[in-house]
């Protein structure tokens, strides 16, 4: 048997949008790698190993799924939403670049609905103009990088999706990342958040940013803050096509 | 009969990559709105009517469809990738905020895979970091407003996700994108060209943002710019999850 690699995205929750792609890749997987509650999402069946792994372990996981691509399996690394965003993908091609005995190993990445996607529907369409998407939890990027980030998007009047506000290693993260924002002028801008969006636990709340407290947002949080122009309208939030 | 109106993402070409969520939508369609290549990917069938229109013909088209639904259609709007960016449903909420009659019909949008996701699965995790999106053929933006969020983009070092590159109306346009952003000291950046990613006539390239030349996009072309850490390693391109 001719192993391979699929980096696989399950998209925010609800399994009605998992890509067939992608429910296809499974079906056909002998290992599935991934965060603990990701991996819990695959029914188990016979001739499939999980391989759960916790949170802080992305680049073991990686050199563990290629080490078992190398040998012959197929192997596919679950991430939540899109792999490719803040996810999996990156931290197996970091493996993989470490390990040039692997470089021939065939390998795809098959994309899903990342969880901004999932939040802006619920929403509205507050992405419907230009955005950016930056994530605050990071434990590879140093603060001033994120501060300055948030001055820039704020600067351009992108809406900014903000992933993983809250982390564990990290609480303080999200209070400053709103107290940079106020300061750039941004205190009106309606901002969304949306928790554990697509699963029976969604909550979506928006409100002006100046009157978000941090304690809004947990790990399970995609927050987006607006863009200068972006409305309202009944229980709907879009973003204007026309620019400010 | 009671209508309502469901803004669905067709995903970037492959029927692979159209959720199950919005394959049932159009599955209990009564009708379904669109621009003509979009809605051409419907399957007729008996009792369903298709309404094709011209690619600028967003507002009248949101417009007719929330008429439809009002008289208790089941009508679904469609959009390639995903219908929140740079697509319908803000198109969509721009009708509904004019027409206060119709505030109450039923409306949900459906998430789906935008291009910038399956461009970026297929070259591998350029926006494994964080990124931005700018739509370079809106009419309805002025250029020194895209001008300017270019800079910015560049000097925050984002990612640079580009839709609709070079449109008729506006052919200059990303080649004065190219020459901002050589002058923001982006020229050494690995810059990928998606065309008709996930379909027949799909073609990757990818080379440094100063070898690139305006004619290497059309309208259906994603352009993802790296960040200055964006590295390749064989046939593959990713930002790394540690910043620069």
């Amino acid at each position: 048997m001719t192993g391979m690699l699929t980096i696989a995205g399950l998209g925010p929750g609800d399994e009605a949008l998992i890509t067939p792609e992608v429910s296809l890749a499974l079906a056909e997987a002998t290992d599935v790698f991934g965060y603990g509650p990701y991996v819990a999402r695959i029914k188990t069946r016979e001739g499939l190993v999980l391989h759960a792994s916790d949170n802080r372990q992305e680049l073991q996981r990686a050199t563990e799924a290629l080490r078992l691509a190398a040998e012959g399996r197929r192997v596919v690394v679950v991430s939540s939403g899109d792999p490719g965003v803040f996810a999996m993908a990156s931290a197996v091609f970091e493996a993989l670049e470490a390990a040039p005995q692997w470089h021939d190993i065939p390998i795809r990445v098959l994309p899903g609905v990342t969880a901004m996607l999932a939040a802006a529907a619920r929403a509205g369409a507050p992405l419907g103009h230009d955005f950016c998407a930056i994530n605050l939890s990071d434990n590879l990027k140093p603060w001033p990088v994120i501060e300055r980030r948030l001055r820039l998007a704020a600067e351009a009047d992108f809406a900014i999706a903000l992933y993983n506000p809250r982390s564990a290693s990290r609480p303080e993260g999200f209070e400053r990342a709103l107290d940079i924002l106020k300061d750039a002028g941004c205190g009106d801008r309606i901002t969304i958040f949306a928790h554990a969006v697509t699963t029976s636990e969604e909550r979506i709340e928006a409100l002006p940013l100046r009157e978000a407290r941090p304690e809004m947002a947990d790990m399970r949080t995609l927050v987006i803050v607006g863009n200068s122009s972006t409305r309202s309208i009944g229980r709907w939030i879009y973003a204007p096509r026309r620019a400010s």
